[in-house]
């Protein structure tokens, strides 16, 4: 299949230039280089990532260099001569640099302005040896440079979707489609076109095996099995709501291919009048939830401000209170958990259920428990069981949001120790907060992918 | 097992005294040979129910008479000779008289303040040929009558037991234990206090089958096969809460025999200020629905009443408003449905589900009705299917119990026909009522009967 007219006037607007081309790949081989002059054959450096497969879209200046050391090296050395071999390296083209952690260390220098990252992983014979995630890193761009030629200015298209889309990305935060996968995918299905026709007919469930080699069952939405390696799914961190947001961009696209589908329009940002009024149009009761932000990766914490949220809402749910939506945001110094309640006050009274009636002991007990007591209405019988109405702890959400309940639910644990510091609760239109603008906005406004291309820029 | 000091004491309060005895039965004997007077040896009258088998409690001044004709009489001829020679005895005894009506007419006669119903039934040979109902009385008359001596004091004890816990009485207002299946359960457990010894360990799906011949296998939560006819149960109208209600007086009492269970102390009715404090205590919202009782016996609206209130219980929870409790009461004049929410005021806006992102025709259908509707937040996805946010078309409870609507739900026939003319809606503190007091009063002071007897008047 060929691409549209449309399809080549945005390859040609997101393909990097000649210059931008050759600029990166003339400074990968003089770090390469350098790492032959420093080490001699005692290591290989190789390029790897979209540079190395030539699958990079205009304007990333991302260089990934893995440094691979003899697998009989212990990780502690390993790590102690790759972090002192990147250091130097990165000094020596004056880059600023520092350390950053994925499974291992390694350097994250900026050397001209491009964003090098400096990985020492071990050169394993074969993926099924690897002793680390990093280490099948290098399979992936060998399988793919073998194969990917005639089809790079596809994968260029994808990612520009899949970004627009805001489906790009496989951290914790996007839960969507890495780059390693689009290149899969592209060429499984031959080319973007025909990629997004069998997309648009996905349901949860579909398997990819390229080599025919899987193993395993997966439960994700979606399996991509690694052509390199029979055991994994490349297609374990997109989430459903993800994958169905790409569905549906697929038939969109189909259905009416245009240009908003790679450049969106912008998400529109309330003012503050604006939140207000819409806010009070909804009639719901929205609290926002802030602490500081603990000093830990986007990966390392979003995971957590999820699990915090879930626990926050089920405190609520189990205290009566009907959630409409909830979301979390992370930003630099603070973070905030948004919830919007149908209602946020309740009665004084509330239900609880006792023992059925022919129960005698718990029976016997219940009663004597509640007999008498002032605060108490029944005990009552319904369909056998006995009732009481209690006065309820919490009628106020408010009440229940800032009192020490609160660090008792399932916080993740870097949440935790910050919320232990401070938390703030924020109720109606106290919530807006300019730091979190485009989140909020974004709540309230609340669009998927596909209908928020179609509507265009407003709102 | 003998009787207690105690239920000794409370035997001779209830038991009917001589003079009321021979009042009854002499009356019953004028009765009879009025009947045969009248013609001769063509029918046979009966002495049915309680007074035939003297297990009638002090202060009981119902007397039943069955009039048996021949089988082989249409049930035209029934009706029609029935009624004649009924409605002749009444005005022969001078007495103000009414046609009623069961399965067939029969005249209810007010003679010498003694309450006298004239039953035309057919004489068939057994049980199982019966051709209605009522033909079934004169069996259990002698059935009982056989085998109830020595026990009469227990089942006065029993149904004044029953009577004070307010679960006496197959009517379907109170789904409770009829006089016949207290006289069953006296014979089959041997007395009073076996009985009461064994129902405070019964639990839902009791068989009991003194003749050993039950052929059906029934859902109700008591069985109690009929002896008179093997495929019937006496204890289909007992419900599960009314059954549970006397497990629970049977432990309480047991565990502390008392006066009270006897003769308990009155309910508590609350005056007009009481019932505002209350509810403004509770912080509820509570409504009260009123309409004409439409101009048919209790056995017929009461069932009524209460499809009723469920189906508008329904519509309530549908349009998202959490109910807490609900009952409904007949009076002569007015019928009530009193209904008690959490919350009677929900936001402007309620969630909408769509299809999956991936049934496409449907999905873009659901897109194409709701993008770029000015009221309508959304469409976004979550877990893989399309949510929209949209007007909520009742946020207040009072619009949509006042709304046309209310009419389109399964309400009884002759409810809709009385409500079709008018209804009323009142909410908060408008509810009270005096002519429905002690039914507010009992509603907000919910209590079992165990629970009201332990605490003394009062509350």
């Amino acid at each position: 299949m060929t691409r549209s007219q449309l399809e080549e006037e945005i390859t040609e607007v997101i393909r990097p230039t000649q210059e931008e081309r050759s600029y990166i790949n003339t400074m990968a081989k003089k770090i390469l280089a350098a790492v032959k002059e420093c080490t001699g054959d005692e290591v290989t450096a190789m390029v790897v990532g979209s540079v190395a497969r030539d699958t990079f879209v205009r304007g990333d200046r991302d260089l990934d260099i893995f440094i691979l050391y003899d697998p009989s090296l212990t990780h502690e050395e390993l790590e102690e001569r790759g972090l002192t071999l990147a250091r130097g390296i990165a000094q020596s083209f004056g880059g600023a640099y520092r350390e950053k952690f994925a499974e291992h260390p390694y350097i994250n220098a900026t050397i001209d302005s491009i964003d090098v990252d400096l990985v020492p992983c071990y050169a394993v014979e074969r993926a099924s040896e690897i002793k680390s995630a990093v280490d099948r890193t290098p399979f992936h761009t060998r399988y793919i440079s073998e194969r990917i030629r005639g089809l790079v200015d596809d994968v260029l298209l994808l990612k520009q979707f899949t970004k627009a889309g805001g489906v790009y990305g496989s951290d914790h935060t996007t839960g969507g489609f890495s780059g390693y996968l689009c290149e899969l995918l592209t060429l499984h299905y031959g080319g973007f076109a025909p990629l997004l026709a069998a997309a648009s007919k996905w349901r949860p469930g579909v398997v990819i095996d390229i080599e025919q080699h899987g193993k395993k069952v997966f439960e994700d939405p979606l399996t991509v099995i690694d052509p390199v390696d029979p055991e994994r799914n490349v297609a374990s961190a997109l989430t459903l709501d993800r994958m169905s947001e790409f569905i549906e961009l697929s038939w969109g696209y189909l259905k009416k291919p245009q240009r908003a589908f790679f450049f969106p329009p912008p998400r529109p940002r309330l003012s503050r009048e604006e939140f207000r009024k819409r806010l009070a149009h909804r009639g719901t009761a929205l609290y926002a939830i802030t602490f500081s932000t603990p000093p830990y990766t986007e990966d390392t914490v979003m995971p957590q401000l999820r699990k915090s949220l879930d626990s926050i809402l089920n405190l609520l749910r189990q205290h009566g209170f009907v959630i409409n939506r909830a979301d979390c945001q992370m930003e630099t110094k603070q973070s905030m958990l948004l919830i919007e309640m149908l209602v946020d006050s309740l009665p004084a009274v509330r239900r609880h259920m006792g023992p059925p009636v022919w129960s005698i002991k718990n029976a016997e007990k219940f009663q004597g428990k509640y007999i008498g007591r002032a605060d108490t209405v029944g005990p009552f019988i319904e369909d056998g069981r006995y009732v009481v109405e209690v006065s309820r702890r919490y009628p106020l959400a408010y009440d229940l949001l800032t009192s020490p309940a609160l660090l008792g639910v399932g916080l993740g644990k870097h949440v935790k120790q910050s919320m232990t510091v401070q938390w703030d609760v924020f109720a109606g239109e106290e919530c807006w907060n300019e730091h979190f603008a485009q989140f909020i906005s974004d709540f309230l406004q609340a669009s998927s992918p596909l209908t928020h291309i179609l509507r265009g820029p407003g709102d």
